[in-house]
């Protein structure tokens, strides 16, 4: 492994640079970032470098603290009766018995509380979307197992729990629709009794003119028909909240786990009837969210309803089941997609039709429509797709309710992609990677037939050095040995880009009530040089307080410990998006950047009053200022503490157009289609014939997420990512009995993979930087859970080929497996 | 009283807009503010209306919170070791029993905390300024009574206490200097061993030619010696602190009741070695401050310390006898001054020496030069004073260190010049008030001998309202009839001007090493239209809760329900110097008017936009913005709600020159002599002739303080301060016995008085507003308290007129009258 030049760095992609790899190269070492910033040769650059993460010492030594760490005095803790049938009346619910069990303060329903409901909105004519209402607790109507429809609140968790047992709730119960197709059939009973159907989104953005005679007249039509299991995203810390209402700041202080913390100060605030700066939402470390906590949950809301109706701090922690039965789910998508291919391989078209089960809401601030609308608009991806038709549909179920999960629908379109190619390889009888190839975006930019512009990445690349890599460690000859030895053995591949960053551009385009485009950060630098830098965005895992403190500290030239990161607080910034769809390090560390480099501005300007010359003639060097056009010998630098002791304690001696204090704000948008992250995956699997049992023997990661910030981050991101897409493949998934009853409460049902089931996963990282924003960087958080799906089915699918079945369902079990091996 | 026109109020002061006068008219109805603002027809102007205190909510229902309110989970609870002797070195400092004491977790010593001192500094030659630092805890020379040596950490503050007793310490004792002649006295014991003497500060900054030849000249020299006692400021509620590490922000957080958060974190910082933004202080509710808390104290570094050290909370809250004999004292003061006057009664010249005891140490921020400083400058305050000599001198002695109290040595120099112009009167035989008003300075602005310059005043005007007053009700009549009778009745007057709100030229001159000059405030809107407004300023009472908001308000035409305040969280703003010299509303005032202001012009430019029309030709009006040019039926004025949800949630349709959000910040700072409030204060005072016993009869108090925001606030202010001001008169004072033992531990010995001890007092109210400020306002958080003393002393001289004896020395006791009436 070469380190970097910077030519090299920002003249596109190039291979081979990979860490984590096993042929011991270990990680690229540091000092190799871009050395064309504001200081010619500060610390080492920061960019590029795998510092150790600024979060380890905290989290690692136990003294991280997650909102059920937290208290105040006199706390109460909140439990919520909830619905035992999943569609129905309420027709009588009685909370005397609850408020006379001892210890339980007080029991609220919806006509106590009378608070406003959550709505999402999109601004789509009637037949394309149908706005629902989401109530805080239930009213009449339940819709789900698991609903809330009372607060019981308690001087203790136990005796709320105590509480909840004596509400007496009677039903009058209605058929359930616990399936898509049974809430497409006609005569379907409403589960929103004020809609005119179940279909609450309904687009078809896309059909070119001619398309059916492109099918007519192509040498082969492929079709895949698949299923994605319905799952939770499964965050280690479920989740919670603690409500106060602070008197001196007039504000309800409602500490949560989120990842949109603003987005919830507004959902609060309009849900309560209060202002939104009368409403403070604090974020403290977050044991992950994965986009179940994008989304603004009931559950919350409710508890500050309570805190302020009470006057006392109130407490709700989510246990396990709640968070399975009763949070949000994901993924469960149906997909019917025929693709007309030529005889030499090339695609002709596409014909999707696409309908996703988002359960019984539209939650905020994510309407039902984001799943359709990103899988039909996206569906194309890393193929140059020339005619295309589309339906994308969403269908309202009793089921828990839907929230984005990491990499949204892409995991299942790209799925549905990839299981199309290897079909046609079949088919078309040549090797589905070289009929990847012919069909791969190779020339940048490339407008899609879906209006995307696509902005560089190595998608050929990496499908080459994903597909070599298998190659030369022998698993095509071992697959074929095995497969001699009557053993199943199979090799799949996943090729797939991903928008990241959506801006404002892309929301817009969405026809969303809110547009989250932009992202704002302020970097402050104290009296003694030491700098704040404070995001609109919210990590909930991803290392932001490492990452976006060395887009800071590279841009000034400091030491990183003298950079802190400060995020999830909706006072400390005017607005911000928070951290979904990898948009925080190429959005919030644009921002930052800008912000940085506005500083910096800002101490140039300083020295050089000192000096009286233009500030364009200084730069920043280590921690100081000199400048350009002397000897250091002759004018030395002057350093920041010095400039920033100015600032702020002799704030008489600034020049006249500055203020005193040292901050600097940025916003940062994308006002065009974004950039795309890219990624090749490649399994091996290996099949028990007995038991149909599903071993991945081998993963091989080539992923392109233009500059990487700190690779050891990417590298976990990546990791974490592709283990998650392995559960959702393999093993996760939550179903509905008839009577709308989930299958899973817990971790007996739940199946969640443990590190035994995760196979070593050798991870490349080819880079293609970012050209439109200000880090270079392409996000990469979601990635490594949309290839893997793919990759691990394609892989299945391949060991399974002497049988001529084929499985398009996830997650893919032993069971199915077995009925491929043996029959029914 | 009739309601103010604009020219009145903007045309300078003017008479007879009383409030608060006892012939029924009670308060000015609202309404009567400047119309002149942006908005022309708001909810009514707020400025000068007597809305009801934001603050009394929570305060008067007992929900607010102050430092011993708040906890932190596993807070451990501080006391301190503290010197028993004056004067010695500690030989031994044996804690070992303490740490064995049951509950008690940690005990604490100068060398096992190891930090940096607490250092105020000037920059000044050496034979004016004597640096002296202050340890955070005792090293080896402990110089006061009550000088803390350790800290005691334990479960409970009874541990704490028990933990207290089982230091064992030991001393070899010195003399110790208990007044300031002996710290004067050659070969007196230096109270800081590497020190030179024991004078802190010497300076003689004025010294007009010739004065010697205008004192030989001169018709009348007239001398007063005067002596003003040691107080403490006694704001109800005592200091204490609660620090505790922040793990995710990397701060450590302390909660304390301080009057400048952002200078407390400054010197915390410094001493725990810790950068300034990794400590966040925040400041709750205060009860009361008065300058006593604009100090940074020991024991919170202490205290912070311990909780680092420990990494648990640890809180701290000081007992009475601690406030009393261990934090920070005051006024204790000497003058010995001359004054020449003509034969037609103009005072032809001022000679003065000065000399303030400040006890053990210079305190930071306020070195010792503070007080004499401030004397020195400002002693010929309302008077045409031709020649001028001073030498003013701090002293350092064993007693416990001073802080700045309300009106800093404004009470001392203002009752000596009083007292001079009494006197003189008496020995000219001219009445005393005419005498004042043949000095009085009525030209304005007028530049004195002392280089300050003095912006327009009701200096004349206050005077005779207040003598008028007096007069008409009688009270020379009764006095006269009372002397008759042999009773004895006595009017006393007393004119003065306060400088308010310091801005940087006045600190720089005064050479300091941070100069407090600006402050910084933030106005934000949040995506409703409710606004946020943050200060640098800290209330500690003094209501800017309700004023501040009044004035971002009234900018942008918002109902005052919409506008909160935020202070007190060093987190929150850049810097901010905090709240004292009355500096709050003309300074912070100031930055909250500017930065309201460029929130009303983003909100035009947002409005312009959609019109496309300059954002001159709008205007603010009643919570919207509308052309100017247009009648409102033709193009309906814009909401805020509809700017500021489009400035948050679609944010990519704003203008290219505006940002997403709407903050706006701005600084203030004075950059001449600053302004001068002004008052006159009458006083109608009564002798018992058996036991001394003084009662105050009438009080009337004619104030200027330019613009009132909100005229009930200044009442308020103006009462307590004369509460107070009576106190040091009568009652108040702290002694040291030849031990250097203090005489006051609690309430029996320091007698504070009750509301029975204060007269009815009449205020009236005279308007000049400030021209040099965003405002119009003067300031007058301290004027009450500066005027009392003089005019008391004076009323009870002219009690004693016919004794012939004059009393110069505060507090004035009943010993000292019955010394007065029949002899020692």
């Amino acid at each position: 492994m070469t380190a970097r030049t910077p030519e090299e760095r920002h003249d596109g992609h190039r291979g081979g640079d990979g860490y984590g790899v096993p042929d011991g190269h270990g990680h690229r070492p540091g000092g190799a970032g871009p050395p064309d910033g504001p200081h010619a040769d500060g610390p080492g650059p920061l960019i590029g470098r795998s510092v150790p993460r600024k979060e380890d010492p905290r989290l690692l030594t136990g003294r991280g603290r997650f909102v059920d760490d937290l208290t105040e005095p006199g706390v109460l803790h909140a439990q919520f009766v909830r619905s035992t049938v999943a569609h129905g009346e309420v027709t009588a619910l009685d909370l005397d018995a609850v408020r006379r069990v001892p210890g339980v303060v007080a029991a609220f329903d919806a006509t106590d509380l009378g608070l406003g409901d959550i709505t999402a909105r999109l601004h789509r004519p009637p037949e394309e979307f149908t706005e629902t209402a989401m109530p805080v607790l239930a009213r009449r109507r339940v819709r789900y197992i698991g609903e809330p429809l009372a607060v019981v609140v308690a001087r203790d968790p136990y005796a709320a729990e105590d509480g909840l047992e004596a509400a007496r709730v009677a039903y009058d119960e209605r058929e359930p629709v616990v399936s898509e197709a049974a809430a497409l059939a006609d005569g379907a009973p409403l589960v929103h009794e004020a809609a005119a159907r179940n279909t609450l989104v309904d687009v078809a953005p896309f059909a070119t003119e001619g398309i059916d005679d492109v099918f007519a007249a192509a040498h082969r039509v492929v079709r895949v028909e698949a299923r994605t299991g319905r799952q939770n995203a499964l965050p280690l810390e479920t989740r919670g909240a603690l409500a106060h209402w602070d008197d001196r700041a007039e504000q309800l202080v409602l500490r949560t786990c989120t990842q949109v913390p603003h987005q919830v100060r507004t959902v609060a605030a309009g849900c309560l009837g209060l202002d939104e700066r009368a409403v403070r939402v604090v974020v403290p470390d977050m044991g992950g969210g994965f986009g179940l906590k994008c989304v603004v949950g009931r559950e919350e809301i409710a508890t500050a309803a309570a805190a302020l109706r009470l006057r006392r701090p109130v407490k709700w922690i989510e246990d396990r089941k709640d968070a399975l039965t009763a949070s949000f789910l994901a993924r469960e998508q149906h997909y019917d997609v025929r693709a007309a291919f030529a005889a030499d391989g090339r695609i002709l078209g596409l014909d999707a039709d696409i309908v996703c089960d988002m359960g019984a809401y539209s939650c905020y601030p994510f309407t039902a429509g984001i799943e359709p609308l990103m899988a039909a608009a996206e569906l194309p991806g890393v193929y140059r797709v020339p005619a295309y038709r589309v339906r994308g549909r969403a269908v309202t179920t009793n089921k828990a309710p839907s929230a984005p999960y990491r990499g949204v629908s892409r995991p299942q379109y790209v799925m549905v992609m990839e299981r199309l190619f290897e079909r046609a390889a079949r088919e078309l009888g040549v090797d589905a990677v070289e009929l990847r190839r012919r069909n791969l975006i190779t020339d940048f930019p490339y407008t899609g037939i879906n209006g995307i512009t696509y902005d560089p990445g190595s998608y050929r690349e990496s499908l080459d050095l994903c597909e070599r890599t298998l190659r030369e460690e022998g698993w095509y000859e071992r697959r074929d040995a095995a497969a001699a030895a009557g053993r199943r053995l199979g090799i799949g591949y996943a090729c797939f880009n991903e928008r990241t960053g959506y801006g404002s551009a892309a929301f817009a385009q969405r026809r969303m009530d809110m547009v989250p485009g932009y992202d704002l950060a302020e970097v402050r630098m104290d009296p003694g040089g030491a700098v704040s830098v404070t995001t609109g965005t919210m990590s909930h895992g991803q290392s932001h307080e490492t990452t976006l403190a060395q887009i800071a500290a590279d841009v000034l030239g400091l030491d990183l410990a003298k950079v802190k990161l400060h995020q999830g607080d909706t006072d400390r910034v005017p607005y911000g998006w928070g951290t979904f769809a990898s948009r925080s390090v190429t959005i919030g560390g644009s921002a930052v950047r800008l912000a940085a480099e506005r500083l910096g501005e800002k101490l140039r300007r300083l020295a050089a009053a000192r000096w009286d010359v233009p500030w364009e003639e200084t730069e920043l060097h280590r921690g100081t200022v000199r400048r350009r056009d002397v000897r250091d010998t002759e004018v030395p630098a002057v350093p920041y503490a010095e400039l920033a002791a100015l600032a702020h304690f002799r704030a008489h001696l600034l020049p006249k157009d500055l203020e005193p204090g040292l901050t600097a704000t940025a916003s940062f948008d994308v006002f065009h289609d974004g950039t795309f992250s890219n990624a090749t995956h490649g399994v091996v699997a290996a099949l028990d014939e007995d038991t149909g049992g599903i071993t991945l023997l081998r993963y091989v990661c080539v992923e392109d997420c233009g500059v990487a910030i700190n690779p050891q981050v990417v590298e976990g991101q990546c990791r974490g990512g592709i283990a998650q897409g392995i559960a959702g493949a393999l093993f996760e998934q939550i179903t509905y009995d008839e009577r709308g009853e989930p299958s899973a409460t817990g971790f007996l049902d739940y199946k969640v993979p443990t590190a035994q089931e995760i196979p070593d996963i050798t991870l490349f990282h080819l880079e293609t930087p970012c050209a439109s924003n200000a880090t270079g960087a392409k996000g990469v958080g979601e990635g490594g859970t949309i290839g893997a799906p793919a990759a691990v089915l394609n892989a299945v699918n391949d060991a399974l080929r002497a049988t001529g079945t084929e499985l398009d369902t996830l997650p893919v079990t032993p069971e199915a497996v077995h009925r491929a091996l043996h029959g029914a």
